[in-house]
């Protein structure tokens, strides 16, 4: 079939941190942003809205959010909207769905908002409730939440491929310190190897440098067809491919060997077909290091480097300007925080920079691909691929 | 652009009601349900899935339903997956979302299923969180719940155009007389109009009878690209028009006159120029009798009578068996129950029997062209339109 181009034409993004700001405030910040950022676009021509967020019914107390994050952008929807939930991937899953509805001939623009209102004073409650994306009565109930989870993956990795606790670190020191040159992220103080080494243990091996942040946060993005997009912008960034495969789940159905993620070597390849390249044309990605261990195994499945060599393609700068591949320029979920459903709407906002050339200090030079990866679990994996053609 | 035509070809569903059920059991049933109905398709054919449910967080405690969902019908999705939430709308969303994967060239068949646990001991604990789909900080803060807001709307339409409280319980008798052939509906009694005017007052002038059934179920359907489809069945149910306008939250916000809708006009137009029919086309509808005013307000937006003239149209039995267009055979939402996520799906189970000759006693006789439409507020329709070609 033949497939449609489809571009962003506007991205928007709020402060990350603990906000005053509410879940409908985060929302109406976003969407100005976004309008903002491209004056040709104004909110009466929006028809279509999907609203990206995971827990507004626990943390914010608000069901039904589409209508509502529409009216606060300002936006009456007459051709398409809706609201897309996958926890952790439920950004970028909503920018595939905006694809898809504009691939799909029902809509030629779509606006997308994710956002988190987290930080209440509550918020613990939604992890002791089992609502960290775990199976509550198979997984949730005993208890668990992702840094045991994410520790076991890590113990698996460093066992089976000796991948040391300092490469984990170096994973954290390097968003960190990337996040000295985004003025949105909610943590923007750098780190020193021996900072994350010395950070307080959460679950073995994993410390609290270790680990992303929660975070209260909003981004936007528009997306249109690519008639549209040209119309609206001289510098459209292009979705060149995507992907999404779920293999597993709960957690305990997911494959033995937890050190490696077939199912995000399957979306990988499935996103680099659609695409029409390969992992070593990707200039700059920002993908999912809700722990560090992620983003290491993260480089190894999609391709940056062989399986096994996570460890060492951190430790070698590979990961970083002047490396092969610089992932995570903005700081990553460890240093921007991780606010669920913005979080991928954060990483298309960072192409929407990275691909006009509008990243200041973190700009990646002549960046032609960019990859952006929201996992929500071992087995589930959301990619989607820009170009700047 | 050019349409690429999709269709429904299997669809399942389990008991509506009251049940022991738990939130995985009703997917799990609905599941089943779906592949015995379809022979030629496997959950290892399936490749996309999309769950529609509003309240698992609060009502089953469990987040993240989309992986759980495919999990439990036995699909490991790898081309697309997600939760749609649209409230009530969520069902038909979701079909649209399906539909919108598909011909958008990202996946070829898509499994969806629709699910509500709701029956539980603190389920009014729900709309007393003002979860009701309000406008929590607005609206929901001073108790507001549907049937108070309906029962405005039906204030207003008998004010301006005469419709009496005898029209209204005409709606509910049809509608629970039909559901003695529907042996899955919540509510399986028929019903008499003295049953119906005597019953308690909920919201003058809405009594009992006037409002639907929170209840627990689900349901599923099997959307494909229509070459895949005529492969897999001998009567595929083609999509033919599909549409979604949101146009004012919250309800504050809506237009003066609550007597007419006229996002839903919009919804219809739009559904009907996609399909390329209009409303005296219709054979059959399964429209959003959330109260028994909604469906009267629904005959005259739809086009099915003139503004005005819905009170007349059920007065006349235009709207049964030997009218002009059967509405809501199944009992609809007043005698199936409303679980709400899956109400969307459950007027697509009925599309698929009904144009397949396959609806038993409550079979309209050559009913060529379906309506499904849901709501989820005032000014927030969900249309799609069905054929057998």
């Amino acid at each position: 079939m033949e497939q449609k181009r489809v571009a962003l034409v506007a991205a928007g993004i709020t402060r990350f941190g603990k906000r005053k700001a509410t879940f409908r405030d985060l929302i109406a910040e976003a969407g100005k942003a976004t309008f903002d950022n491209n004056k040709n676009i104004s909110p009466k021509d929006v028809k279509a809205f999907i609203i990206s967020t995971v827990y507004p019914e626990r943390s914010a107390f608000q069901g039904h959010p589409a209508p509502l994050a529409a009216e606060w952008c300002g936006v009456r929807p007459t051709e398409f909207h809706e609201r897309v939930e996958n926890q952790c991937g439920s950004g970028t899953s909503a920018i595939r769905t905006a694809y898809a509805a504009i691939a799909s001939g029902l809509t030629d623009l779509v606006m997308v908002i994710g956002v988190e209102k987290i930080m209440v004073p509550s918020h613990m409650e939604i992890f002791l409730n089992a609502m960290g994306g775990t199976d509550r009565e198979w997984e949730g109930c005993y208890g668990v939440t992702p840094p045991p989870l994410f520790a076991m993956v890590a113990q698996a990795h460093m066992k089976k491929y000796g991948t040391t606790e300092e490469q984990l670190a170096m994973v954290s020191v390097k968003n960190h310190n990337h996040s000295l040159n985004n003025s949105f992220a909610h943590h923007q103080k750098g780190a020193t190897l021996e900072q994350v080494m010395t950070s307080r243990m959460i679950a073995a091996p994993l410390k609290l440098f270790d680990c992303s942040t929660n975070t209260d946060g909003a981004a936007g993005v528009i997306v249109a067809l690519e008639d549209k997009a040209r119309d609206l912008t001289d510098k459209p960034v292009y979705i060149l491919g995507t992907a999404q495969v779920n293999d597993g789940y709960p957690w305990a159905n997911y494959p033995k060997d937890w050190s490696s993620w077939p199912s995000l070597k399957l979306a990988a390849e499935n996103a680099y077909k659609m695409a029409g390249i390969g992992p070593k044309d990707v200039d700059v990605a920002e993908i999912h290091d809700c722990f560090t261990i992620s983003e290491i195994i993260e480089y190894e499945e999609l391709g940056f480097c062989k399986k096994g060599d996570g460890g060492g393609f951190i430790e070698e700068g590979l990961s970083d300007f002047g490396g092969e591949v610089v992932v995570n320029p903005s700081g990553g979920l460890i240093a921007c925080g991780h606010p669920f459903g913005a979080t991928g709407i954060r990483q298309g906002y960072e192409a929407f920079l990275q691909l006009r050339d509008e990243a200041g200090e973190r700009q990646v030079d002549g960046a032609e691909v960019f990859l952006g990866h929201n996992l929500s679990g071992l087995g589930e994996h959301h990619i989607l691929v820009y170009g700047r053609n």
